[in-house]
């Protein structure tokens, strides 16, 4: 890695340029989860202790993301780089696996948000991902409003990620930043199945 | 982490499922490059091996991304966990920078053209992120057909993920998965700035 001294930017103080931002990644197309995922990576290296909820895949999976800040978590603890990284896995599942007999997702998906709410209201973390939380929203099993509210209300400096397909209009007017993925094309179109390492 | 006897997917073997994809994320809106490397954590964990390479940003700035792969290759290295990571910074810089003076920017990028073609007809990755391609291609720096060619014709079992916005025709309707990133709203027009952790 290049020594800091030959970084030439940011030439502004960090302060000057740093405002927590509610960031989101929506639409149809792949590429929603791994975005957020990515911006964590950032946010490991900038040393912001991260707080990961998934409200739709279950913790019997291990995903190849998780297993990869699992890692970034030991390195940070090991060595002191990075930041420490916490893992929530909330929900019962891949949304498109046929539903298992087991928890009442509406229950889950709203413990799940007492979980965030609680977290941002006490300010565990510094990067927050809040994925597939469109999910439960556009179910109707946790209230946008509350959602909104929460988000709008947050205290101190915590950048907020959410993804998820269908994101309530609510939810997209108060954030700073959205992007929309489109499918232009997909493997599963042309009868591929998914595979690990792609799409877990 | 679950244990592997409680993963009940996929139950079909790997074999059957697994396919050289060519995956473009394009498109105006933010999250191209981190979806990327979002998937390769996903490669990381599968246990293949990795190849970035980064035709726009130079090596002077340490990447969170780029930080934290180097943490996973490191974590490879000591406990045999993922899969080793190689990452070449090919460009000059940012491209919402002032070009600074320096190497030719149509020189670097066949230079950088020319390591990535050895690498897909050698094999030497099973991941293989080729981080905003899309630029040196739509300035002629680097012949669209024959990047196309040297996909279609690499052997064996080898992933690429392509980013960059303005990516040419001829890749896309090469390609096995195409994501548009669309731009709904971002920090940037409401004047902000960008900030560590977020865009780099």
């Amino acid at each position: 890695m290049p020594d800091a001294a030959r970084c030439r930017v940011p030439a502004e103080p960090a302060s000057r340029r740093e405002r927590p931002l509610l960031m989101v990644f929506t639409g149809e197309g792949k590429g929603k989860t791994t975005a957020a995922m990515g911006m964590a990576l950032r946010a490991w290296h900038r040393g912001w202790p991260i707080g990961v909820f998934q409200f739709i895949k279950s913790g019997r999976w291990p995903t190849g993301e998780r297993a990869a800040f699992q890692a970034l978590d030991a390195a940070h603890r090991d060595s002191g780089v990075g930041a420490p990284v916490h893992w929530e896995s909330l929900g019962s599942g891949f949304t498109w696996l046929p539903r298992r007999t087991g928890p009442d997702p509406a229950e889950l998906a709203q413990h799940g948000w007492s979980r965030v709410a609680q977290a941002l209201a006490t300010q565990q973390y510094t990067f927050v991902l809040l994925d597939e939380l469109s999910y439960p929203l556009a179910r109707g099993w946790v209230d946008v409003e509350e959602v909104v509210a929460a988000l709008a209300a947050r205290p101190g400096f915590q950048q907020v990620a959410i993804t998820g397909r269908g994101c309530p209009e609510a939810l997209l007017a108060a954030a700073d930043l959205v992007t929309t993925m489109t499918k232009v094309r997909h493997p599963f179109d042309a009868g591929h199945r998914g595979q690990q390492g792609i799409e877990w």
